[in-house]
């Protein structure tokens, strides 16, 4: 199906950084689409609690969800589900191509997060009920309990390290090779993670040579993926999308917000960056009249 | 009074950037000081209606201030009312100083705003010639003369009475409404300046009403200081102060969030920013470790 409709902007993701510029956009007066999930913001869904949202202290993250759909929804505004395949810059504007579908915009923001893929059997099922992807975030939880961290890079090294002071006990599992940086009170395990085990939580996450490991918390810690199938031409910043302070990615009219543009994945720094990026294609739009 | 405490961190303002950056920071455990205004935020407060505040559709001002002092105050913190007229950068620490203080930390902060008001004719060509920011450090230059104090906060009455013991006169033009607390020798004068006048260095200020105080030195104090004045050495680009995507500034050690850093001065942009400052600071502690 092609779309006659030439929109101002084009959001592509549903998260907090995709619906934050979206708010943002609509109060400039932008004629825009969310191009998003089904199911916007599984990972906010799952947020047990979130303590450093400025004003919301100790917010659910489905609560924060709901109210975030809401406030979209009070612009007149909705998610039109669908997944986006590519963004073909023509220069006076972008084509975006789903399976079904060809949509049009003179700008775009990509707020189309990190992709966590899970490859540890269990993982998915215990997410947010012992699995997490963010010390800072999840890491309270776990106050005076057992932990493990499985980290692919480098920075799992701080997130253990911040473990360190919140839980009993930290086994930092390292899927990479260098010497490491760590808290005395974490324990360095050279060995790799089979499963995660448990009821209703996380109660073990067993290793390669069959040990389990009595842990209530698993982090796991990965690179992004790869956004750069998604843009012929996107410059990135190893697998995060390169933006400058005004989220500005290298292809004129195109931004990009959230997680997406890489670490700190976090909520605030999400919501902040999209705000920007719309404001930024506003200007984008203006200029170009 | 000098405080022999080292502190991880000192945030340096209290409106949202400061406060996001506090609750960040103490999640993270670290020890930490907030140096902040009296009233935290006069911006917020005056804001009748914010629409943009993802997950909070149309919250008032007031009430987002109050809920980001008490989510602050969750975490034990408290502000401390402290006006810092100089951040002195020692290399393993930051020597910050009030009229009063000194406080002392390895990381700092700067979310100080931005002077949004239009300047006064004549301020910046009078500027270290009649005209200055900082009663402590210029009120010497003016003794046994009369001087203006015009302010647009409660913390220019303390700048007046300092100048009181050294001037020959004070007036003291406050832009702001509720009682004083002002020495004897203080001359309240309810009036708008004008524009400053004089030839080689001032001579008088002139009200609204044509009025012309005679006076040697006229003292400016607004919410936010600016800040190359406040910090030597500090990168700036234009009036913003220079940083990077992690908000470093060109001081190691040294970071900023907020309207201090430049457009668009809006509050989600304040907050993301506030966080991204501060796990970046966590981040520089640890590795200093």
């Amino acid at each position: 199906m092609e779309h006659d409709k030439l929109y101002d902007l084009a959001v592509v993701g549903c998260g907090p950084a995709g619906l934050s510029a979206a708010i943002n956009a609509a109060i400039r007066r932008k004629d825009l689409i969310i191009l998003g999930s089904e199911f916007c913001s599984p990972k906010l869904h799952k947020a047990p609690r979130i303590d450093n949202y400025l004003g919301l202290p100790g917010v659910g993250g489905e609560e924060l969800r709901q109210a975030a759909l809401k406030h979209v929804a009070q612009f007149g505004l909705r998610v039109e589900p669908a997944r986006v395949e590519a963004i073909i810059p023509l220069g006076d504007r972008f084509q975006l191509l789903t399976r079904t579908s060809l949509y049009e915009a003179k700008a775009a923001v990509l707020a189309t997060g990190v992709v966590e893929v899970a490859t540890l059997p269990g993982e998915e099922d215990f997410l947010g009920r012992g699995v997490s992807y963010c010390a800072t975030c999840d890491g309270p939880l776990f106050g005076g309990q057992p932990v493990a961290v499985v980290s692919d890079i480098v920075e799992g090294e701080e997130e253990a390290n911040y473990l360190a002071d919140v839980a009993a006990e930290v086994y930092y599992l390292p899927l990479y090779k260098r010497s490491y940086k760590l808290n005395a009170k974490v324990t360095v395990l050279p060995a790799r993670p089979r499963a995660i085990h448990g009821l209703t939580g996380v109660e073990g996450l067993e290793l390669t040579d069959g040990t389990v490991l009595s842990v209530k918390g698993v982090f796991i810690i990965r690179e992004a993926t790869n956004p750069n199938r998604l843009v012929p031409g996107l410059d990135l910043n190893g697998t995060a999308i390169r933006v400058d302070r005004e989220q500005r990615t290298n292809i004129p009219g195109l931004f990009a917000a959230g997680d997406c543009t890489g670490r700190p994945f976090q909520l605030a720094k999400a919501v902040g960056e999209g705000q920007v990026a719309a404001l930024s294609a506003v200007r984008y739009l203006d200029q170009k009249k």
